[in-house]
């Protein structure tokens, strides 16, 4: 199985951009895990934010394979504790019909209705509202945590 | 109204202490801000947990002074929103009798129990279980976030 991040945009902080390589190195030696980036939409001032949401909505869409489970991380998803990550992976590797979840970061005004009909689960991180560029870091080091959980390794203390 | 941030120890990662001291100079435009460490305790192999804590404890408290407001970064804090989090700060701006919130990020293994018995509130940013070095940099981030919103400026999305 493998895991995919997909991003609206890239990180342009270079401090962000380096944490998120450190943590991803390291999740690699567990699973393949891929953190990539849709591009960025061009809008103007008369953009509306439904009109951007539409936009990247088709090309987070065509980023996806036919059986990709579809994790998006919303305000409004499901918070976990880390073990509580760590056993739903798990779970979607024990199941077996699943080759790669894919979890998005959307752009600033969140997702599409396409994408949310597309959305196999919902995820969130926090109550708070973090920087859009930080969520990968943050989401990368949680996933190499969860690997850490189920592998018994002492990286993560309750 | 000052607000200070206590950490054991400080991130000795150079992309993360860069990226709080952005956010710190940015709260600074706001309000007096500042990002103070305890240092680190010695601790041996035969050290345990609670003696570490205790050590800790001991540097934590020796930091305050009279009147401090006493927040701690607790998993068993409350979780709030960034919005209820601007708010909650904003009352005791309003209530006038606190000169200084301290905001506490334990160590490794939380808070003493004379820590716990001196402090006035709890708070959690999350479930899930960040980074030790992580948590000054959110931290900071969100207090930045809280003093935009009771600006009304247009920094944070709902």
């Amino acid at each position: 199985m493998k895991i995919t991040l997909l991003t609206v945009g890239r990180s342009t902080n270079s401090h962000v951009a380096r944490l998120v390589d450190h943590f991803a190195l390291r999740v690699g030696r567990y699973i393949d895990y891929a953190v990539e980036a849709v591009p960025d939409v061009k809008t103007t001032r008369t953009t509306t934010e439904e009109k951007q949401r539409e936009m990247e909505g088709r090309n987070i869409l065509s980023a996806l394979r036919p059986g990709d489970f579809l994790w998006l991380l919303d305000e409004h998803g499901t918070e976990y504790t880390s073990r509580e990550f760590a056993r739903e992976i798990q779970r979607r590797m024990a199941a077996g019909v699943t080759k790669r979840i894919v979890f998005v970061v959307g752009g600033p005004y969140g997702f599409s209705p396409d994408v949310k009909e597309r959305s196999d689960a919902l995820i969130s991180l926090s109550r708070m509202t973090f920087p859009h560029e930080m969520v990968p870091l943050l989401f990368t080091e949680q996933v190499y945590r969860a690997m850490t959980i189920l592998r018994g390794e002492p990286y993560h203390h309750d």
